[in-house]
């Protein structure tokens, strides 16, 4: 974790993907983030995937809930209980930011919402994460990643020409959206320190979305061209999407002109180097023969062979690897994207965050906390004498109702 | 935009996708974004999929690049060639961020590397972006948004189950890689405003994959599993994917064991709501049997009428759309994702910064610009005497070599 953020502390009540992966950042960054999860239970995301041949091996924590919350701290409170918002009440003059992603009024019920929160911090910056955002005919509907990938039209640009289409394989509006929470707790920060000012914040998987199909639709808008899934390819250029190769499959991009002609010196000047497809207009209009003949030399050469022919010739090509592929290739080790961390002595590997800051100090990277491990510390922390700790303790803000030693003194909604 | 980033300039010398989509948020916050165009040429976006027909109807430039620059200034400047350089350097002490995506070693080569600008700006803020970072077997390897989804493992884990892999139909890597650029630029503020020191921050297409990719990448560090398509299911929970209907089809998503009991109940509950489907494990049992069942359900509905006996019970669902019905849903405009620049006298829709503050000021969005719009104009700003700007024009540091009126005084490179 780098030294930037020091100083600043962001009680995150958020579960499961996107707020966690935003808060990991920020934490990343050196802020103080208190993640708060349901006593007993915690965040769902720590099960995710955990089989039994896993717990067995030692692994009781999801893969999931280590790439998204290391660098934080655990309290467990209980939200909907009386008690637990009172003791978020209580701490929320010592924090900086509050970040959530209850449904549009969760938090208002809990009298948490932003009003409520801001006469006991008025600085405060509070961050509201949902699926569709806070107006519109969707605003109450609930959705995940995969929703906004139908919703959004990136599901219908995915997947093979003339076939049903499929999901990209990974959580991309959740964890595009975490960076986007990210941008705007920094900008309120700034502002904050600009101003003295404090203020509400928000994105949405709906948000997050569009900005990833933001070219899509302003094609739309201009022209009306609704595009359509093409496998690998795309509409640009061509060669620009996968070839087989003797032991796999390589990716070749070659748009321009001068690169098209270095890539099919390259790899067989006879067969590709044909004046018919010297220019890009020519290219895409005998793009099924050049398709072909492309694949009739490249299904002859190894990936490697094809690589070692393109990459110094400046061609853009890659291989098509598997995850283990992706994960162990040296080169991800090689520019440190790859942090340690240490679980209950295991040494387990982790994505570091998605830039590298070269100027700012850091200390090693601490790994996701267990479940409420700092409940009492940040309570004190925070000013909470031993005998309101005790007392909310009673009331059941940090236990699962109906757990407690003693009876709640109020009820959970 | 919002008035956030007041008083930062930041001097953009990047090009094409993810350095441009970064500056746009940073000018979407306020800073003044001055982009550096190939004199005559411009940013390469700025014809991507122009056609003939676009240019009759008064559209000359395309949507990918109104997409990724509204709010900025443009400068022509020759980079390659010496007056071209010494125009950047003179410039420089008044920048506080310089950008820039060439490829490792291209800035060194033009006397622009961090060295030779912090000397003349010494809390400059110097923000590299490359394709695989700055150190490693593949360091000197070009790529783009699809290698990168080659790279990654991405395309292995999209598509069909048992078919060839595909592409994610947008370019979510460069996306992302995006708003980790914003992310770690903001943080060199952050820091400079704490310590009075500038540095050199970086990002890549690689370390946004890695990203994207952190928890499949966990979970095969921790277990050795490789994912594979899954069409646009997931491994998680059953149901999560897609279901045809009689007029299209959507999503649901139903994983705990209460919310898929809501969800059998409100579709078909003698056809849905079976004991031996009743628990996670049993609906992972009997996935085959259960989407068999379901699908015979949706297939007789509209999918209005899943989304209406779904939404209320909170059960995830959503509508596969296409582009065009994603871009004109109201949702959409509901929320404010949709900001109107005005080109040339056309209304033009453009997707917004992807998140809200709701306490910074804001004012209007202005359109991308013309190329070299700006050039005299920030020359001055800068400080650049009207001697100086002649001197360097003659040199041709703002015109494309060999198109100068004036023979230049140095060779371009």
């Amino acid at each position: 974790m780098w030294h930037v953020l020091n100083g600043v502390r962001i009680l995150d009540l958020s579960r499961v993907f996107a707020g966690p992966a935003a808060t990991q950042v920020l934490a990343d960054l050196g802020a103080d983030v208190i993640k708060v999860e349901e006593p007993g239970k915690g965040d769902e995301a720590r099960g995710f995937g955990v089989t039994q041949a896993m717990v067995e091996a030692g692994i009781t924590v999801s893969p999931s809930f280590v790439a998204l919350n290391r660098n934080k701290r655990s309290m467990a409170i209980n939200l909907a209980g009386q008690a637990g918002q009172s003791a978020v009440r209580r701490m929320v003059a010592q924090c900086d930011v509050v970040v959530n992603n209850f449904r549009p009024g969760t938090m208002e019920k809990y009298g948490l919402g932003y009003d409520d929160l801001r006469a006991l911090r008025p600085d405060l910056i509070y961050c509201q994460f949902s699926s569709y955002g806070e107006a519109g005919p969707l605003m109450h509907f609930g959705a995940n990643d995969l929703a906004l990938q139908a919703h959004s039209g990136l599901m219908s640009i995915t997947g093979e020409a003339d076939r049903e289409p499929v999901r990209c394989g990974t959580s991309v509006i959740d964890l595009h959206a975490s960076l986007a929470l990210v941008i705007a707790i920094m900008a309120a920060l700034i502002h904050r320190s600009n101003t003295g000012e404090g203020q509400r914040v928000e994105s949405s998987l709906l948000r997050s979305s569009a900005h990833l199909m933001n070219y899509f639709y302003g094609e739309y808008w201009s022209t009306g061209v609704v595009r359509k899934p093409m496998g690998t390819a795309n509409h640009l250029s061509v060669p620009n999407q996968v070839f087989p190769t003797a032991d796999g499959s390589v990716v070749i991009i070659a748009p321009a002109n001068e690169m098209w002609r270095r890539c099919a010196q390259a790899l067989d000047a006879q067969a590709l180097d044909r004046p018919q497809w010297a220019g890009l207009l020519d290219r895409q209009k005998h793009r099924d023969e050049l398709i072909q003949a492309l694949t009739e030399v490249t299904s002859r050469m190894s990936s490697d062979e094809v690589v070692a022919r393109l990459g110094p010739v400046k061609v853009n090509v890659a291989k098509v690897q598997n995850i283990g592929q992706a994960a162990d290739h040296p080169q991800l080790a090689a520019v440190g994207a790859i942090t340690h961390l240490d679980i209950d002595g295991r040494q387990v590997k982790s994505v570091a965050a998605p830039f590298e800051l070269h100027g700012a100090p850091r200390t090693q990277d601490k790994p996701p906390p267990q479940l409420a491990a700092h409940t009492t510390e940040v309570l004190r922390e925070l000013g909470l004498s031993e005998e309101e700790i005790a007392n909310l303790d009673r009331q059941g803000a940090f236990s699962e109702p109906g757990r407690t030693s003693s009876q709640p003194a109020t009820g959970s909604r």
